[in-house]
């Protein structure tokens, strides 16, 4: 099967985190608690990436093995239906979630980074690789994003999945309807093309 | 029209702030009351080049759809003439900055780098793309940025506007004149070049 | 001898920090007494190669010449088994290594990027660089890394020991064998291949 | 005058900072006053070759536009001899590093990225332009590093004078003696070549 074929299928898109929706970077700061504040750079193009999708009627989740307080509150500012940290072992997350969204495997898309993704890659219906994934992840992986995590691979993610589905420019255009309406009723002359 | 002679009627310059004024990338910390703390990296090259533009008479502006308060220190620091944060329809805007800057589209350009900019890039004077925007994005901007956004695609903006002006270099000099005063007056001697 | 030879009788694998850990940047934040709080970008692929390599009975290690409490919280979080900041002369560390360990230094492998690595790096049994360390680094290296320090240079370097060793595929696999059997545990369909 | 009987003249060197010793990201947090704290990444590389030049025997500086505690920490940990902030007129502070350290300026060597720093690179013995540096500065520089600020851009320039005085061989084994020492004391054997 084709990786086009596979994306059409896709009802429910999950990302592993580090590397994935980040570079793999994780900054580390002294907390008062003697405990360390963890922080790491999340590309707005995935934020915007994940909004298309969910348009699309794609839901969107995330499962990692670490746990920090900046993953959660980056979690709620992209409203994630699916939010599984600390998780070593991710098919338990990933049955989990196919119990809650009522899908099967085959309608699960998953992009990952490293082996501990492979579990995961090896099953579901579409398998993506972020560009700076582990060589392994690479070889397990439907398609590879041409951009590395935190740079927009989670974007691309989306824009391969829709763009299968032929839906990607339809989508494009209804995200910006209210923008256009605006500028419609604005009536103001344009700099032309 | 070709895109020197579009820079030629800029009168005011707006930029996109995620992954044109930063590469993107969003750093979230945990604040003392739960709300996340944002920051993210601004170019210093970009700070000069909006010092360049206003010198050559170009009003200097930022439309965001995000809202932080490491963008509004950037903007005081930066003394921008227009700062939205918080649009999610950027035409609003657009259409404020029009009427207060008493200008046409035609003598706006505007920098962006996902699809969230398109309404406005598809109407104003001279649309510009930095170097990592989005596919959709490049395609419908008249000039792309050699550098990615954080990483001076802002400066090229400006440097690409005089340059079409033809007023690049006498700026540049306007600019040091203080500073080359100041070494005249030192009557030091030089190591040639 | 090749570098896979001497790969084959590491027992203890020692990284710099600043540079092979991270991409060498130190960022400081003034903290509250005046004196500056450190931080830096640790990669999340080297935090995983760690646990590879201690799963095919490697002890891991830092020795590093700064000292802060981001390097101190994040060694903490790889549970490494040795861990030596403030050292301007890291062989009286790597000495002291020897001696706990019960090693030679033909067992030693060690990753650096800097010149002060390279006292270590001339007597150690397997001397590795960073993508970007240093010319003077790189020279007198066995092995130089395809990925950049704070971006898998570290485990880059775990990979090359033990695929050296022939033991890759099957620590991967060792590593995943929890989660595989869950997933079967689960007893789901999957999507194929 | 070829670069390299420019660079033997050199007994000051001065940096420049944002884009110099840093990659000229400039993050802002927000800080309990309302005031912005900034913060950057500085090169661990650039760390140890000031170290280098000093051993060589020549004066460390840095001149820059902007003002922040996290220069003056990163400045206060690299023991420099000149620091100066908040220079918008560059040139006036080198004319007080030429006096205080009584040298002419084909004696001063400076790395910059901007074109604020061309005044002074107009005038100094050895101009040097980072990798990352605008157009203009680096088509006024004698010499352009091979790495980008805060990615060992500011070693680059040391090792490109202590090579051109034929002194950068001897100066790092006389950085390392300490270090070698304490290897002959603890009469180890080592892993060959």
């Amino acid at each position: 099967m084709t990786p086009e074929a596979r994306a059409q299928k896709i009802k429910v898109l999950i990302f592993d985190v580090d590397g994935v929706l980040t570079d793999g970077q994780i900054f580390v700061l002294p907390g008062s608690d003697g405990h360390g504040i963890e922080t790491k750079g999340f590309s707005a193009h995935d934020g915007l990436g994940i909004s298309l999708a969910r348009l699309d009627g794609i839901q969107i989740g995330i499962v990692t093995k670490r746990q920090s307080q900046t993953v959660a509150l980056r979690a709620r500012d992209l409203k994630l239906e699916f939010v599984y940290q600390g998780q070593s072992h991710k098919m338990d997350a990933i049955c989990d979630i196919l119990a809650k969204a009522n899908i099967t495997l085959d309608e699960l898309a998953y992009v990952g980074d490293d082996i501990i993704d492979l579990p995961v890659m090896r099953v579901c219906g579409l398998a993506i690789a972020s560009a700076n994934a582990r060589p392994q992840v690479k070889a397990a992986a439907h398609y590879v994003t041409p951009n590395p995590g935190g740079h927009g691979a989670g974007r691309d993610a989306v824009d391969f999945i829709l763009n299968a589905r032929g839906t990607l420019e339809k989508t494009i255009e209804a995200y910006l309807a209210a923008d256009n309406a605006a500028a419609r009723a604005a009536d103001i002359g344009t700099g032309g093309m």
